[in-house]
Formats: C-alpha cells, sequence, structure tokens
C-alpha cells in the first residue's frame, strides 16, 4: 500500500480501548455485583445487542426526538434494527417471548454494555455498561422493597456502607401532587412528562432552574432555550414546596412512629387525589419492610426530590446515591451522586401482551460506581493489580528451542512466564521486562549454557538496591538480587523471587 | 395500549438469548481460557464493538461483496461506523493508535462478541463470540509456534488431551506452488484468492468439489453456481496433489528426522520459487521448535490443506480440530473439526503506517468449543449447574415483612435465599420453588409463628421419598423430609439440608 493511503488509526468518540489493570479491577467489582444479585436469588440472563427497533421502543429521557438516541439500521429485508440503549426494554421483550416457560415471579440479573446515539463528552460514553437486576411478575411492593435492600446490600458488599443512601419516592405520589394543581387526564401527558423532566434536575440546575423550567422556560449558558411546563406560580411552589420535604436523619427507637408523621404531612400535598394516596401508602409500607429486615433510615430512606427521568415508570421509583464529596467541573464541592436507578414498571412487558405485567428493577451505571471504588481506594479494586511474566530473555537466536524449553517449564509448573520473541539486543530486552513489570528475568549466555545454568535476576530487589548503590563499578562487583542456579533448580529459584515480594 | 397494538416479543434471527445454566458452564470455560492465556504472558484488551468503517477494512471471507458482510450506519458526521466483524481488526487499529506506549513484542489477548451481517442457520449466528490471542511485533516464526503451542495448551487444560490436533501450514509454500503454476503477479492476485478459498473447502466438499472449484467452476445442491478459477487440468492435479499430502502419524524417536524427511518431499511441488522455499523452512523451524518444547506429532503438525480463508494472512497459518466423531447433519459420521483457527498478518497493522509490522494469532469459535465440551460431558461444562435458592414461602400476606425478616437471616448467613413475592396460594408457591430448583422451603403458619417456630422443607429428599411412597394418607402420617425447628436455628436446619445433598 503506497505510503500517501495510509489509514489514520482512531476510534470513534465515545466508543474506548480498556486495558488490563481497568478491566481485572472492574472485573472484581463485577464479581461482587454477581454474587450479591446471586445471593437474592435472581439468575443470569444475556440478551443480544441487537434488537428490533420497535421492539425497545422510544422511552430514553431527554430527547425531544427519541430515536436520535439510539443507533438504528435496517436488515436485509428491511426492517429497523437497534443496537439496545439499556437493559430494561430486552427482558421486557424476552419476558414476552417466554412467558410460559418462565416460573414467575422472575428474578433476572443482566450485566452488559449499551449504546446512545448522544453527543459524547468528559465521562459520557457512546458505549457503556449497565448491571441491572428486575423482578417481574410480583404486584406486590416488597417486590420494591426487595430491590432496594439488594441495591443497600451491593453497595455494602464492595465496601461503600456509611457513604451512601438509597432514596425511595413513588410516581404516584407525583401524579398526585399534578392532579391537584390541575394537571391530570391523557392530554396533559406531555406537561406532565416535562414536570417530571424538570424535577429530576433540581440536582443539578438548584430550585431556581427547576422553578424557570416549571415555568415558561430556561436559557442555558450556552444561550440554549429549553421550553418549560407553563405552569402558575402557585402550582410551581406547591411542587417546589412537595420536593423540598426532606427526611432529617433520625436513628432513635421510635422510626416508626417517625415515617407515620412524615408520610401525614405529605397528605396535604396530593389532596384528594386517590393515586396520590395510594403512592403515599406504598411508600409507607416499603420503608416499613426495610424497617423491619433491620434497613434504617441511614441506608432506605424516602426522597420527595427523586424522580427518574424515563417515562415508563409507574409506582415507586428509587436510587442510591453516594453521599461522600468530590470537586466537580466548576471547583464545587458536592455529593458523588447517583450510582444506581430504578422504579417499577408495569407496562413495559405488558406492551407486547393483552394484561399486564407488573415489573420493578434497576441498573447500576458500572462506570460510575467504578470510579466511585477508584476515588475512595476501594482495597477491591486496588489489589487487583498483578506483576507481569517472568521474561526468559533470548541470547543468541540459534538456541531458540532451548529457551522455549525453559519456559515451558516454567509454565508447567503455573508460573506466568514468556520468552523474549522481538529481535533486540540484551539491554533493550531488560527494558523490556521493566515496562512488563516483569518480577524477574531468566538469562542463559553461552557459559551458563555449557555449565548447565541459568541466571535468575529479581527485578523488584534489583530496582531497590540500584537507587541504594551508588557507583556502577560498586554495582557490578556486587551484582545484587542476582543468582545462579543449575537448570534444575530454575523453578524453585524463581518461585523464591515470587514468594519473596507476593507472598 | 389497545389490544390491536399489541407487539410481537420476537428476536431478529441470529440473535440469541443465552439463559443461566448456559451462561455459568459457558463461563467457566471463558475462565480456563483466560488462565491459560494469562500463564503465557499474554494482557487483557478490550476494544469497542463499533469501529470506523475503513479502519476494520474489507477482510471477510467467502464474500464476492464484503460490505454484506458487516451491519453499517452512518455517524451524525456522516462517516461510516460499524460493528465489529472480528477481533483482529480492532487489535491492528489499537496497536497502531498506541504504538509508541506499548511494550513490543505485544502479547494480547481479547474476548467478545463480533456480528456477521450474513444468512443465520443452524449453528450460524449473527452475533457470536470469539477468544483471540495475538502477538504483535515479533517477526521470528517461534512466535509463530508459541501460538501453536498455546492453543495446545488451552485444549489440554479444557479436557480435550488427545482430542485434538493443531494443524500447521504456510501461505508462503501455496504461493510458491502457485508461482510454480503460473499464477504469480499482482495482476493474478484475485485468481489466487480463488484458489485459496476453492482449497479451504476441501474438508466440505472433499476433492471433486475443490477440483470443480479450480477449474471451470461448482453448481451446488440449490443449483447455484459459483465461477471457478480456471486453471488448466495440470495445474489443478498439482494443487490437489499438494493439499493431499499428509504427515502420516509417527510417535518414533526419529521424529526431527521423520520432519527432515517430510518438508524435503515438498520441494519438488514448489520448484524453484524462493518464497516457496522459505515457507517450507518457516514452517520446518516451527516444527522443530515444537519438538523441542514436547509438543509432539499427536499435537501439532504441518498439514498442507489448511489455508484459512482470510485475505490478510501472510505466512504462517494454523487451526486446531477436534478429532472425534460426530454425525452431521446429512447423518454421516464426521470429524468435529475446526475450534480455532490464525495464522501470521504482517501486514494489517501496516495499514495504518509507514513501515510494516509482524504479528501472528488465533482466534477460538467459543460457541463451537462449547458445544464440543458439552458433547464430550466435560466435568468443566457439567459441573457448573447449581442449586435454585431457599425459597421462603409467604402464607399470610400480612406478615410479609417477618418472612422478609427470615430471608434476611438467611442471606446475612451467605445461604442463597428469596421470598416468594408473588400472590399464588401454598400449592403454587411449592410448585413455583420446585420450578426454581429449590434444595428447601422455608414455611412458618400461625401456628409456628406463635411457638417461634418454623418448618423447613427438603426438596430433594421429599422428591426422593414421594417416589417410594404409594399412598397420600401413608404421605401425609410421615411427612418426611420436614423438620420443625425453633427460628434461631432455621440457619443450621437448613445448612444441614444444604450440607446433605450438596457436600
Amino acid at each position: 500500500m503506497a505510503k500517501a493511503e495510509t489509514l489514520k488509526p482512531r476510534l470513534p468518540r465515545g466508543f474506548p480501548d480498556r486495558t488490563e489493570a481497568d478491566l481485572l479491577a472492574q472485573g472484581r467489582m463485577l464479581e461482587t455485583i454477581r454474587q450479591t444479585f446471586d445471593l437474592y436469588g435472581f439468575e443470569a440472563l444475556e440478551t443480544p445487542f441487537v434488537e428490533y427497533t420497535e421492539a425497545l421502543g422510544k422511552f430514553l429521557p431527554d430527547l425531544d426526538r427519541p430515536n436520535e438516541g439510539v443507533f438504528s439500521f435496517q436488515d436485509d429485508d428491511e426492517q429497523w434494527l437497534s443496537l439496545r440503549y439499556d437493559l430494561t426494554a430486552p427482558l421486557a421483550r424476552h419476558v414476552a417471548e417466554n412467558f410460559d416457560s418462565i416460573p414467575k415471579p422472575y428474578r433476572s440479573y443482566r450485566a452488559g454494555y449499551v449504546f446512545r446515539n448522544e453527543k459524547p463528552g468528559p465521562g459520557r460514553f457512546r458505549q457503556f455498561m449497565q448491571f441491572d437486576a428486575d423482578i417481574v411478575g410480583a404486584a406486590s411492593v416488597a417486590a420494591d422493597a426487595e430491590t432496594c435492600m439488594l441495591m443497600a446490600d451491593t453497595l455494602d458488599r464492595l465496601g461503600l456502607g456509611g457513604q451512601y443512601v438509597v432514596k425511595v419516592n413513588n410516581r404516584k405520589v407525583l401524579d398526585g401532587v399534578m392532579e391537584a394543581i390541575g394537571l391530570a387526564g391523557a392530554d396533559k401527558a406531555g406537561q406532565r412528562l416535562t414536570v417530571l423532566r424538570a424535577i429530576d434536575k433540581l440536582d443539578r440546575l438548584g430550585a431556581d432552574g427547576v422553578r424557570q423550567l416549571l415555568g415558561p422556560g430556561r436559557k442555558d449558558e450556552s444561550g440554549d432555550f429549553t421550553k418549560g411546563a407553563g405552569l402558575a406560580d402557585e402550582a410551581i411552589e406547591r411542587i417546589l414546596a412537595y420536593v423540598g420535604f426532606e427526611a432529617a436523619p433520625h436513628d432513635g427507637a421510635d422510626r416508626l412512629a417517625f415515617w407515620e408523621k412524615f408520610f401525614g404531612s405529605w397528605h396535604a400535598v396530593v389532596g384528594e387525589s386517590e393515586t396520590g394516596r395510594e403512592g403515599i401508602a406504598e411508600l409507607h409500607a416499603i420503608m416499613r419492610l426495610c424497617e423491619a429486615a433491620g434497613y434504617g433510615h441511614d441506608r432506605v430512606r424516602a426522597d420527595p426530590s427523586v424522580v427518574r427521568g424515563l417515562e415508563y415508570y409507574t409506582g415507586p421509583v428509587y436510587e442510591a446515591e453516594l453521599t461522600f464529596p468530590v470537586t466537580n467541573e466548576d471547583g464545587q464541592t458536592v455529593r458523588f451522586g447517583s450510582v444506581a436507578g430504578g422504579g417499577r414498571y408495569d407496562g413495559l412487558v405488558g406492551r407486547f401482551r393483552s394484561e399486564p405485567v407488573p415489573a420493578t428493577g434497576f441498573s447500576i451505571g458500572v462506570s460510575r460506581l467504578f470510579s466511585a471504588l477508584r476515588l475512595t481506594k476501594s482495597p477491591l479494586v486496588e489489589g487487583a493489580a498483578k506483576p507481569g511474566p517472568v521474561v526468559v530473555l533470548v541470547l543468541d537466536r540459534e538456541n531458540v528451542a532451548e529457551y522455549q524449553a525453559l519456559v515451558a517449564r516454567l509454565r508447567a509448573e503455573n508460573i506466568r512466564a514468556e520468552l523474549y520473541l522481538g529481535a533486540a539486543g540484551m539491554k533493550a530486552q531488560m527494558k523490556y521486562a521493566d515496562r512488563r513489570r516483569a518480577p524477574a528475568v531468566v538469562i542463559q549466555g553461552s557459559n551458563e549454557r555449557e555449565a548447565g545454568e541459568v541466571q535468575i535476576k529479581d527485578l523488584i530487589q534489583g530496582a531497590q538496591a540500584a537507587a541504594a548503590i551508588a557507583s556502577n563499578a560498586e554495582w557490578k562487583a556486587a551484582r545484587p538480587a542476582q543468582v545462579s542456579v543449575p537448570v534444575e533448580r530454575m523453578v524453585e529459584a524463581v518461585r523464591e523471587v515470587l514468594a519473596r515480594h507476593f507472598g
């Protein structure tokens, strides 16, 4: 190929490569999550990355034109296919497709990449991983309580105890509030969704920003204008009063009485709305169940500001927030924020069936959670680092078969090892071993070969010694961290080096 | 949603769902492969599913119009993106993009799904998994020898020892044969590719089918005509003679002498071709290295019928074949066949750079290999089955919080357990527990609650007893496999049931 035709090697934006250190550390995090979900009786499921576009539906939040949020292409029969944008819509399709053969309630967990055709940015990818747990076929709020407890237990087992809170709300309460301010009825569905998404931005925009989005609209820093819900001032203040209700930390023995009083005060805000009162009763029941199972206010609590952006939620909604402080892009100190969220979506499986099928579940944002574990220096991810392989150097290329036999000997004893396969000289081979983080190298020159010996060089001890020894001459005389042993003692000598540094 | 609008839940053809039993068993297989690759000093890498279409190139075999083999779509800047169709092209892009920061030779392993926009069929999916190992930056055939040994060791560690052979050839030998029959030169590249792909079908079509494809062409059972390479009879017979060379099993002590003689006989077929002779010398060197490292003819051997369909191979090519017999779709007994294959592709990274970058590696077809382990009843995959969760039944719904507390107690002791969350009665709950393969259920009616007790029912022993006891009355009197214990002994009693069946 002519040089002029050389391609530029590059990835599309928002699609990252991942290397070993990250993959190993994240693998340990994923395995801990998996074990916790398994303990709760959830079962593994994997659905493909590609689905019929119509099966996925249009449920992406924050998009006026949801089709733009997914990657789609046509099959050879001209039907539209899409890359999945979450793991919930494919679960709904799977359950509907295999309805009679699945024992219900069905507890399913799934982990995998999803795709969003959105503008990428810092920490915002177009391919990212989710880890979901769902219970399908259980109408009882006991199922929502279980998923909230599972969220809490998962974070505890990841070592984040005391640094998170699972916040629970109920869409029905919010529907009640909206009913009370005159936003009931099918013709107001669009307006209700606008209200929902405005509240969902409370964390980011503060009360003033949300007030604008509930009213005429809001112009952001870039000058873009977002149309508002067009509510009257009185209605706006009523919504803001409701989402501002704070369940103050309360660790006394009378916590159930506390919830009684807390929810009692909510009744005013939903007025006479049946839906609203039902929502409060459900939320109260979830809190009672969590309390009874030993999950106190410090781990699971009601919070009216949680709404979740997705349109398909029909009842309880919940999210897990990490509470430790971090510095954001603008230099402000903020809470780390949400790492998982979900809720009840009784209509999603029902899209495929003549009857509704109740379901509830949540999704963990894997890369958000992983960066939280990195930030908190979690031993789970920090402990994933491992040494490189033992490198057998090649001093004379004609004898490569004999070096290969040395490598085979190490591997047969389960010692991670490799033959240097490049064309470089001794010095460059040592540099290669350093870059691979090799704990040791095995060296055999012609003298050693004749004597039936090999040299084992401990690179970790060698680096420590090099820092301590001043002159090159002194170094050569001492030859620290280097031993000559008969070939049949090679494995033993390498094991000694590994034991010295990795126990 | 009105009933008339109900969607049909279905997956596009060739995109399967996978459930727990399969995922767990395959997970054990993948972990064994990963550990073997790790032992050889290979490092994990993950590239995204989406790449620029031009970065992937057009290297799919068996397609006249390669673009049709991939799923592609346009980005918002109108550039074409594709789902990766293998794990080799993305590796080439990754190495070229990060060339200076990667220590070379670079040993990389990658596992993941790839996508082919082809007609699906039995055992032929449009999304399927590959597991690859590659060495980039090593021109020496010692690298090819190492990948061949890695293939062999991987299959040994999967328990397939004695049931496989790694077959090795060299594209340069074949190029020499073609040179000798007048197919040299850039203008004959298309014809050479047609010859290659004809030989690649030897297993499937036999010598007669290949003879037609090397000559005027071949009409298949469906009447479709494939144009041939248009070679003269003499040239055809020369190629067929070459690919028919069989390295007869040979377990004597003079194996190196055997290879000497074997390769000596190849020289005639490549005539004076320099490329051909170079190819034979390389192949001979690989055999010598494998022999020296203890990989005999029974595990790694030269075989001229191996060509691999991909256009980008430039030297050694190799594949791992499982040799045990299976019955094919037509009822014939055949060898199980290839489960992994690869070769040297010195030009692939070079597409992105001004100099060539040598590379060699192979790809395991994960689902083929998995079905082989299923067929051979491998303990690795058979042993992956695990019991379902202990199910705590719910007899009166008002006390669900107390049942929830029982579940929490079991989970706190790391016993996989769940609360029954449906709305069904006692009998249906027992049926649910059976379908979940629960080893035990925990039952607490109002009498037990007052007495502070629970009943533990051993479902596995119960099923065995039910098969032995004749009458219903006798059953009720005996109540086999069922004990009442105080609540504080529940965990202990459940542990006894688990120990009884799972040790």
